[in-house]
């Protein structure tokens, strides 16, 4: 089975390339369709927003074993346990702040997308649901 | 354009029907394709994933207004600014709690998709870039 989406919208931001960085300061615009405007509608009542986008520049096919950059062990991991951007359905998901909504665009504050990312969804985001507590990661995921 | 995705699994889920509800307390088993199996490598080193899913029995075409069940102002809000199932591009995002990985097996807590429900995606929740520590929400988005 086959899902076919259609973009609602495009980033527009600073990053122009492919490369791995800190983008928690980065501010950029997602300009979303006209037709899809009203959909906008209260979303300026929530601090940050998650952005599920399309990795129009991931590479293809994508490996299932991928090594993470800050993992000083140099066994790969799956690419499921990573945030790679090369990953067999090239979707990238980044909670980011939201700073101004006004009609179609959206000015945020943290989108690592770069300039020209097809954007899939938009959704608010909602720490009861989006941030469990307890959570904990492995240390080569932090450094 | 359109997009093309292929899912990567299937949830197997004691969730039959769709309804809003709490999913908190569900265990269920997101079965991934034998051929992605060894992209789950390291994932149990996570103690939370996220699970990016096609919700293939929304209704089509989305509306852009909706009301979230726990408003008490009857005015809709904009469909990107809630989680409804039924949106532009029916994706759904939980971040769900990783009890066991066997093989390509995810046993799962807290996953509100029902039995049957593609799967597009696994990423692993990293709560320094997934949970903004200071988030906000509506006063309509808590009941």
């Amino acid at each position: 089975m086959d899902i076919t989406l259609k973009p609602i919208g495009t980033v527009h931001s600073p990053l122009k390339e492919r490369e791995r960085r800190d983008a928690s300061a980065t501010i950029a615009e997602i300009v979303i369709e006209p037709e899809y405007a009203e959909g906008l509608d209260n979303l300026e009542e929530f601090s940050h927003v998650i952005v599920i986008f399309y990795l129009h520049r991931s590479h293809k096919p994508a490996p299932l074993k991928v090594h993470p950059k800050l993992r000083k062990d140099p066994s790969p991991v799956g690419v499921f346990a990573s945030r790679s951007p090369d990953r067999p359905n090239a979707l990238g998901k980044t909670t980011v702040k939201l700073l101004e909504h006004r009609d179609n665009i959206l000015k945020v504050q943290g989108l690592d997308a770069i300039d020209g990312t097809p954007v899939i969804d938009i959704k608010p985001y909602i720490p009861d649901i989006d941030a469990p507590p307890e959570a904990k990661v492995p240390l080569w995921m932090r450094g």
